[in-house]
């Protein structure tokens, strides 16, 4: 018998298509019922292999081993109170969101006695595509898989959560939910805004076209997360707002200061601060470099 | 007899070292002698078959069909003056600096009479690598060159660059000074100088090794220029400052407004700048598609 003998995946597009397409690799998942808004989409899913079959309520949840949620956070509220009656007595419960706590507020409000079988997660991993045919098995291999489960979470659930994200290839680690949404305001949700943000500048130019026409690879790489999907990233922003606004703080303070330096033409203070941030970042992606300095 | 018997190349780094290389596989160079700060660059240069000799001094420019400067912006006055008494009488001189009102007020000043054979330039192309072992002969393939050339450049000086570039197999194009630094300072030198802040913000934080630890494809990306060469850069914010600072206002606007969406949990605002983001950003790369609107 597989580790998961039915998975209900509510939304399949790249997050949750590819856990559904890397559990079958893996062997490990036997039946996957989709749920989602969109009838096109699942229509999609089922075309690509995700999914065996579609529904379209929670009755197929009474007797799913699992229950993916990966569709946009925003709507964890109203997913999980239409879910809730309908889940089995050993039915466990996860989540791919990008936030963690307003998605353990969201279900500690909705599941009641059911919330201990909640295991909230989060792959950090993706692409800037989006929808059932950017899916692929292999988009967790190799990658981070973030768990934060609370002190009232059940063991048994944990584990099996666990388990399905190594079936993909992921290496699981547990953090506080707090922990999780600071780490990630900073190293995923700021950057994406950045990158919305600034190609909206050059889009809003009277000469977007000449500017786009001499816009060239570094530009390319810089702004590939701004092809993200508008709602997914609406609903991250929003729900991790807090964190993100310190982080968004710090950054217009680092500006504020290159600001100064550029004015003041001092170009140690500049120099100083990019050969920081390259060795910080030559020495993240080759760390037993980490101790050799910045090369010229 | 090839179209550039002698270059004189100043820099052998990634720009200038591609530069030579493009040139000898498209059997349009004769010899090229190597001058630069470093000896041990020029040595590096030599032995990768980019230069055939190396000088000290500018004497090797008497007799040269051609001069490349390839430095940091910052060194160009420098330079010139340096190289203005050693120029041959049809020696032509050109440059590869990412800014061009500073070159050119530069060259203006140091060659006198000798300006009108002045081309300046700028390949619109590069990876976050520097150094002569970072240079390959593909680097301006398919990519855009900016010439900005004055009414007192001389036809055939124009030509002689032009032709060069296109034997790189480059696209080259004209501008005039002024709108080549405001197109460069919105589509390339801001998001370096954000890129680096963001790089320098996290290795800033206490927690900063935890925070790199979960940081993905999508921070990789949007920092990939933060690995950039910290002195090239310095010397561009520097010379190009005064459009980086009415681009950097303007991201700072953006980012601004951002904030009052984000404090007021407006997330149609946030949402609508996403989708605008995205839709422009997939029409630029891919401009069949730019009638189609933003995909779910």
């Amino acid at each position: 018998m597989p580790l998961i003998d039915k998975l209900v995946l509510v939304g399949a597009g790249l997050i949750g298509g590819s856990f559904a397409l890397a559990l079958r690799q893996a062997n490990a998942v036997g039946r996957i019922v989709g749920v989602g808004r969109s009838a096109a989409t699942m229509v999609e899913a089922q075309r690509l292999g995700i999914v065996d079959e579609v529904a379209t309520d929670f009755q197929c949840a009474a007797d799913a081993t699992l229950v993916m949620l990966a569709m946009p956070v925003g709507q964890t509220g109203r997913v999980l109170r239409a879910l809730a009656p309908r889940l089995g007595a050993a039915t466990v419960v996860t989540d791919a969101g990008s936030t963690k706590s307003d998605v353990i507020a969201a279900a500690r409000a909705e599941l009641g006695q059911t919330f201990p079988r909640f295991v909230p997660g989060h792959p950090v991993a993706g692409t800037e595509n989006s929808g059932p045919d950017a899916a692929f098995a292999e988009l967790f291999r190799g990658k981070n898989v973030v768990l934060t489960p609370l002190d009232e979470t059940e063991a048994h659930a944990r584990a099996l959560v666990r388990d399905a994200w190594q079936q993909c290839g992921a290496r699981v680690f547990e953090l506080t939910p707090g922990v999780h949404d600071q780490v990630l305001a900073a190293v995923s949700h700021l950057p994406h805004l950045l990158a919305f943000a600034l190609v909206d500048q050059i889009a809003a130019e009277r000469n977007a076209e000449q500017l786009f026409s001499f816009a060239a690879g570094g530009f390319r790489d810089f702004t590939r997360i701004a092809s993200s999907h508008p709602e997914m990233w609406r609903d991250i922003c929003l729900a991790n707002r807090e964190a993100l606004l310190v982080e968004l703080s710090k950054y217009e303070n680092v500006l504020a200061g290159l600001r100064k330096s550029l004015v003041a033409a001092d170009g140690a203070a500049v120099e100083s601060l990019f050969a920081r941030a390259r060795t910080a970042r030559n020495d993240w992606l080759d760390p037993k470099s980490a101790n050799r300095g910045a090369s010229a």
